[in-house]
């Protein structure tokens, strides 16, 4: 049987629309350091957005499809591009203004942007790019900044401001396909190529209902939303669609991400709720602890990106901040659990471990656990098993690049389409995930898997230990083993068999989980982001430059 | 340029198998009179709708686009049938027990219903229905309630529990089309044959994240909704659907709909929320102030169905149930509407008048006003124009029975494809919709409306009249003019001079839609559910029975 209902296309106009006329009067509020913030209602967002896609349409050429570059800190201009690109059909392209220049510039070149809209003050870094970039045709600039610095590049530069001005503050958004890009954003991988995850209509508008259920984020126009996690990062886990398709008003940090800036525009602008990742907190708090300010209209803190510390969750809710955690990537666009507790624990011991997850998966968002052997792992909160999930705002692919196929490749996706996560972690049986270790930090010992993690957490836990990493080695017998990496704290000596004891203490590492090899290094290498580097340690261990002890 | 997003269709079966499994100690509490409620976990309700997809399946032969009927109250069996039947790709549809025999016949035959799942309590309705149901071949029977009803009836008869038992609890569910039909509910219009609302897995699945955002019902799992509006009522107005869906409890009244058990029920199991028509909240109301329980745990109360009179509204303010309007109807699924005043007037005046409105349109409800030439109206507060609506959970058309193509009467769809609600209205330029008139009811004169509804309650206000009722009669010069009908209060003596002066003065109406045509009429003639029949007063204007007066 048909249904009689009507054919309407989850588009995101709709939620511009919508926003601008029924949210008219609320706001998008951008911090301006020493100056007056900047206010804009979203009435203003949508004449503007509409200028910006006849600007885009009629002087720079924008048909359908074509690809714009976003290199913008969090601001109203980034939101109006946010709506009027995808809007008119062409496809958001967020950039990653923290990545380093030639992973930038071979991101640009894969996603063919023929436009870049930047904020000028990030010409000193699209500037040196602008030579390597083979599509950019047109340089958009919004904000102060030295415009000198784009003296004789090849595309065509303009002003933000004089490109909108005088244009219709109306625009006859097309009706696409709910299915067709909307946006796009790299995953900036440790290994290999960037990949380019590209969003649709419907599942940007999808993912900002499910950010709107008031088990998720379930903000309303009485809240103010402080933004900090950048629009550069997976469309700002979503909140600028979120919040316009329900009048929720923004507070937009731009530049000013240091905690001095951060506190006082909590003073100033009391924001209801927040977002960012953990170390924007730490920092924070670090802040407030020297100079206290009144951040008491701060009720909800959003944080995602890593997990969050329960010391540092302790002291938000000193604060009377509750700090809700939340897990996604850039794959799953990205809200795939929150860790909102079941109302059976409110109230007891239990919440805080439930609030320690990372929380529970919404009706979208479906998950299974993989285990070593490729076999389906139960949800009994102690079963390990790679992540994997399937839903209407998860990639099932990659970006090719211009004219090719998606990209599927089999340690991304399985082959019934879910997306592997590349996590590896425990649910509960009432769905609420904790992740423990990245599948290719867990050691395949056996047909069983060793968690690194919980074996570096034990190590550090000794008080000779300063910091320990453990990675995979190749074993003849057990297909991988762990080894223990360990740096002393100063003029402690090293007693491995005492170490590997202390792991088996009180049942903390079952037996076959102990390390055999074992060795002292100077430091435990790092990536750029102050993450364990275990690529270098597992190479420095096969060239033979570790002095390994087997005991 | 592609999406690479995973093409994952919205499927009620994903809210089953989400609800059961991450919600799976939430519950449904089925009232029982005297006897202790019947509770039944997510998790069982899930079990036992796979076992009623078994049993459909292999016992009563069901195949995917088969029309089964509900003759049910509100309790834990139906919502075993709500998830059970579209799940499997049949047609859930909703039969409404409060129709007259002949109509109900000629809606189960319409839509060719091959099952019917009824309440045994239901049987003496159902029984004498039988010999004119000509597609019915099973009659599954639930509940307490006199079998013998069903001696010698053609359909097979089966027992719910008995079908059930020993079935497996799981089922693998179809990946169906999210546009299939899903459930079907027909409108009880008062002129014409009854249409068909078929709704698809991709409207109840979007509607209930609609329910669920934190601007609308926005429940969450440490809620309990008292579903009073009836299962078979608009889908209960989406909440068995948008409950499972994050795990709100839900508190099903069975038959027990009067004032008495609803307050018991209310002070014994303590829900936080509640849904009904306003004359069920003026019953309640009623036997409270007789009878006074602890209804504390009720702090939001959504009504619909008609408008709630301001004075319900502050009675139940003073009890500390938050009443919030939401308008809709059975071809919007229902929520077209949802009364939460915007964030700048909460703590005014002006909060009270807001929420006296029918809400403000969420984002999945586009809307529009059209006047009487057909021209577009502006969102102005005072302009009223009859309201159409577009989106996906909008109906674009009314089934045209089996095997046949979609009606789509000029009269209720617009030639692009939006519904015409019928209902005459203004909204503000926040997109708050005040509904004033019935389309049907306004007058039409000389391509200016005048509304039925207001002339009557002017004409009401005067001590002398009792009732009154103003329709539209057909004029030479202008189309149509007013008729006022009266109804005078014992002794009072009419002088409609008099009552048009009344109407005059202080410019309540404007001069030139005062009624000149009057009559004195007995009493209104009204409806089955009591609303003015107005087309009863215009067969007899047209008839020449009534006596009026032209002044």
């Amino acid at each position: 049987m048909l249904s009689t209902m009507q054919d309407v296309p989850l588009l995101i106009s709709r939620i511009l629309s919508h926003g601008s006329a029924l949210h008219g009067t609320s706001q998008v509020t951008t911090w301006a350091g020493e100056g007056e913030p900047h206010r804009r209602t979203f009435a203003e967002i949508g004449d503007r957005a509409a200028q910006l896609a006849h600007a885009l349409r009629d002087d720079l050429g924008v048909t359908p499809g074509s690809v714009l570059g976003t290199l913008m800190w969090n601001n109203a201009e980034h939101v109006e591009a946010y709506f009027a690109i995808p809007s008119m059909g062409a496809v958001l392209h967020t950039l990653n203004l923290r990545l380093p220049a030639e992973q930038l510039a071979w991101i640009v070149n894969h996603a063919a942007d023929r436009v870049v809209i930047a904020n000028g003050s990030l010409l000193p870094l699209l500037a040196p790019l602008l030579p390597h970039l083979t599509s950019v045709e047109h340089v958009v600039v919004s904000g102060p900044g030295d415009r000198s610095l784009l003296a004789g590049v090849t595309p065509q530069v303009h002003e933000y401001e004089e490109l909108l001005a005088g244009k219709p503050t109306t625009y006859d958004w097309p009706e696409l396909d709910e299915r067709s890009a909307a946006a796009m954003c790299y995953t900036s991988g440790t290994t290999g190529d960037p990949k380019g995850v590209v969003y649709s209509h419907r599942s940007i508008y999808l993912h900002s209902m499910q950010v709107n259920m008031a088990q998720s984020m379930g903000l309303t126009d009485q809240d103010t939303s402080l933004i900090v996690v950048p629009q550069f990062h997976v469309n700002a886990w979503g909140l600028p669609h979120a919040t316009f398709m329900t009048g929720v008003n923004m507070l937009m940090p731009e530049r000013f991400l240091q905690p001095g800036p951060l506190a006082e525009m909590i003073e100033k602008e009391q924001p209801t709720h927040a977002a960012a990742v953990p170390t924007i907190w730490q920092g924070l708090l670090a802040e407030l602890g020297e100079r206290p300010r009144d951040v008491g209209s701060l009720t909800q803190v959003t944080i995602g990106g890593s997990a969050c510390p329960p010391a540092l969750m302790e002291a938000f809710d000193k604060l009377d901040m509750r700090v809700c955690h939340a897990w996604g990537m850039t794959e799953t666009s990205p809200l795939g659990t929150v860790a909102r507790p079941p109302a059976h624990v409110i109230g007891t011991a239990q919440e805080f471990e439930y609030r320690l997850t990372q929380g529970r998966f919404p009706a979208g968002v479906e998950a299974r656990l993989t285990g070593p052997a490729g076999e389906r792992l139960p949800w009994d909160g102690e079963s390990a098993g790679e992540l994997e999930v399937r839903g209407p705002w998860i990639a099932g692919a990659y970006y090719g690049g211009e004219g090719a196929e998606p990209l599927r490749p089999a340690d991304k996706f399985s082959e019934d389409g879910w997306l592997k996560t590349g996590d590896v972690g425990t649910i509960t049986p009432d769905g609420y995930l904790t992740l423990t270790d990245r599948a290719k930090d867990v050691i395949k010992s056996g047909g069983e898997w060793i968690s690194s993690v919980e074996l570096e957490n034990a190590l550090m836990a000794h008080p000779d230990v300063a910091e320990a990493a453990v990675v995979a080695v190749p074993d003849d017998k057990w297909g991988e083993r762990p080894l223990a990496t360990v740096v002393l704290k100063g003029g402690a000596t090293a007693d491995f068999t005492v170490l590997r004891s202390f792991l088996a203490d009180e049942g903390k590492i079952a037996k076959w989980q102990l390390p055999e090899r074992w060795t002292i290094i100077e430091s435990v290498p790092k990536t750029s982001v102050g993450k364990f580097d275990k690529k270098v340690l597992r190479r420095r261990y096969a060239a033979g430059e570790l002095d390994v002890t087997r005991i």
